[in-house]
């Protein structure tokens, strides 16, 4: 087992792993920039090091400082949390090429899935299903009334230069398909002065839903079920939970085999996840896998009682996994709570936080680096705690996080507990009944 | 369902109680005496409302102002917590007289169970191991020998009116038997101008390991497995686990099956608890029983995920049990955080927090009325946080506890935290290897 683990990281993720290395007997080393000199993750650490200025160029990504900051302290081991250089595979290598143990995915396997069409790619060979559509760019209208009929209605054609739904058409059935492509492309040719277009299935009421797995240095895998992270805004996940409401116990048998066979596929080490879209008819395809530990793990390791820190741990030291898949028993949900103010336009709202109480008791769980005086710097991520409840049903953890949230008390600065106190009160929430596009909807009502 | 519960107690229990009402949707009133208006207890509840000044008398133990509260907010039920009124069979009496559904025991539970001689004999009855002994005070030499006989060495001879261990003998031989009957008659006399002796077998390595019950209406009842609080300093339990380190599946059967003929027989309602001591040959025999929630609950819902304070609620509200017992997945320890100076004989250390941090994350739970700021009242009892923690084993629990420890600030008073650090680190404590005798030998550090 490492003796001596270096976190490259900040914030709650870093205090995460800090805590499970305490817990293992693992000695930690805090790396930190000059912005978070007071941060908890430095205090709790047994050894930290200054690695530059604020900027993550100069301090958290800065690779150089941090090999020296391992090497210097002897670190035999670095845990790069999430974000940052977590799915990096140049750290990677280095840190291979230094003889330091990275706690996450092999340079190889970081490129593999990092690359969007690579990792589709692999996927489609492994027997993964992905999102059926055009292999790139599409020759002509003829093959584009092919490529319809091959993938089935509805359609969406994109533009390959595109963005912000710019060149971009949905069509329902192929009466429909020659405006749309004349229109998508001249559009496209007008915005980016590129007409070309692909094409994708249209996946109806999307859902994203995520499948946890472990792989081991045996090339083994299991999978820990699946986490529904469907409320979005603008991409960036909101609350998460555990079991998904869309599930079936088919369906997860179903995504969980896909997700262990892309895992065994590629011999994957480590925790990581492997997310899918879900349509209405509980169709799901391969949108990517990320190579890392992630924000929302802690619901996960609510219901299967593993703490998947140390999982990650075991496992890069060469501790084969069990082995065994998990229906979830229990229910679990998180709330993302940022320094951000909802009531306008989720703004980054930081500053010092000038009081601070903790909610506690049965079935919450609050993973955060802030206390009361504690200046939240405004260089990164506006994520400032995780608010996590568990329960034997998706009703009570609901009933839960509402308490919880309710006695949570942050002032100094706007949060996002206003906006999840609504959504805790959502009709449609309530019912389960949601996809990616509900933020869309979703209207804040002043209090 | 109720619709309004009044919570007749204080500090973290008053709390938790408030925490499940919320969760259930149910209206709170706290009450509260003049100490202790800036506690949390009065602030998360719907409506407060002030029951006298500080001494308990006066306040958290007068019925009728207890009762006026009740029925000026319209509260249709009182949960007593522990302590205070929780036990007291009057109360009980007059919150039924004045249509107020007591979340406890009926009034002749109460009465049956609190007096030890009644208990005992109605447990005897209902088929229950009790420690064996005289009926009542032996009436001379000869009878004590024919008991020491029944009753089987090693015996204790103890003097009615006795106490601080006066007037008290441990006879492992027939032998020895006459001489310990002549001087602890003499030192009984003495001591207390009553020289009356009883026996009782002498319990060797006693473990106090109790066992949870609920009942409901129906007459129906079911153990939720045990709590191990040997480690205990004059008779206040210190530090609690579930299961117990000493427990064998064969044990928790017997000892199980026993708690639920116990609450059966007397068609117990509600949560309880039945005490019992083991001897170091896995004997087991009733200590007492406990009408009441009591404050190490939380392991026990640690590790069956069920709310216990959820189904008193349920339970009073008429509605059954789900009638399985439990058999125990996970490990679960409490360390109760007292405003105490355990390098000075354990004094109370009442006053100011200044500083307050609360411990988080993976498998940690803590409850607690303490926030920075908070004064801490002379006038009640000493202890401040629970702190809990979960895992898959119990050496991971005691890991997260050291971890946990180690993150807890509490600035400006003294506690027990440094006590608990050592517990953790205690050899025996880790073999799982103690007894209630275990404080005994105890010594703290200075560190």
């Amino acid at each position: 087992m490492f003796k001596k683990i270096l976190i490259a990281n900040r914030g709650e993720i870093a205090l995460r792993v800090i805590r499970t290395c305490r817990e293992m007997g693992i000695k930690t080393v805090a790396v930190y920039s000059t912005a978070d000199a007071d941060s908890l993750h430095v205090r709790f650490a047994d050894e930290a090091v200054c690695i530059g200025p604020a900027p993550s160029s100069e301090s958290y990504l800065n690779i150089p400082n941090i090999i020296s900051a391992a090497e210097i302290t002897n670190a035999d081991a670095i845990h790069p949390g999430y974000g940052f250089l977590s799915e990096n595979a140049k750290f990677s290598k280095i840190c291979a090429e230094n003889g330091i143990k990275f706690i996450g995915a092999s340079p190889e396997h970081i490129d593999k899935m990092g690359d969007k069409a690579t990792a589709k790619a692999t996927m489609k060979a492994a027997g993964v299903p992905c999102v059926p559509g055009s292999d790139g760019i599409i020759a002509d209208f003829d093959e584009c009334i092919k490529l319809a009929e091959e993938v089935g209605y509805p359609v969406m054609l994109k533009a390959t230069a595109g963005g912000g739904g710019k060149g971009m058409r949905a069509v329902w059935k192929k009466e429909d398909l020659q405006k749309a492509w004349d229109s998508a492309r001249q559009e496209a040719g007008a915005a980016f002065g590129n007409d070309g277009m692909y094409m994708e299935k249209l996946i109806e009421e999307p859902r994203h839903i995520e499948i946890q797995i472990v792989g081991d240095q045996t090339g083994a895998a299991c999978h820990l079920s699946e986490r529904d992270c469907s409320i979005q805004r603008r991409h960036q996940k909101l609350t998460e939970e555990t079991p998904s409401p869309f599930m079936t116990p088919e369906l997860r048998e179903k995504m969980g085999a896909a997700a262990v066979k892309a895992a065994e596929y590629i011999k994957y080490e480590g925790a990581g996840t492997v997310e899918f879209l879900v349509d209405k008819h509980r169709n799901f395809y391969f949108m990517e896998m990320n190579t890392r530990i992630q924000v929302e793990h802690p619901i996960t390791e609510q219901v299967i009682d593993y703490d998947l820190i140390r999982e990650q741990i075991k496992v890069a030291a060469g501790i084969p996994i069990l082995g065994r898949n998990y229906e979830p028993q229990l229910y679990s949900m998180e709330c993302r709570i940022n320094a951000e103010d909802p009531y306008n336009n989720f703004r980054p709202s930081p500053g010092k936080i000038t009081s601070f109480h903790a909610p506690g008791g049965h079935g919450v769980r609050l993973d955060t680096h802030c206390y009361a005086g504690y200046v939240i710097p405004p260089h990164y991520d506006s994520m400032i705690a995780k608010l996590i409840t568990t329960a034997r049903t998706r009703e009570e953890a609901i009933d839960k996080m509402k308490r919880a949230l309710d006695e949570f008390v942050i002032e100094g600065i706007k949060t996002t507990i206003p906006f999840h106190r609504q959504l805790m009160e959502d009709k449609n929430f309530l019912a389960g009944n949601y996809t990616t596009k509900f933020m869309e909807d979703f209207v804040l009502e002043e209090r």
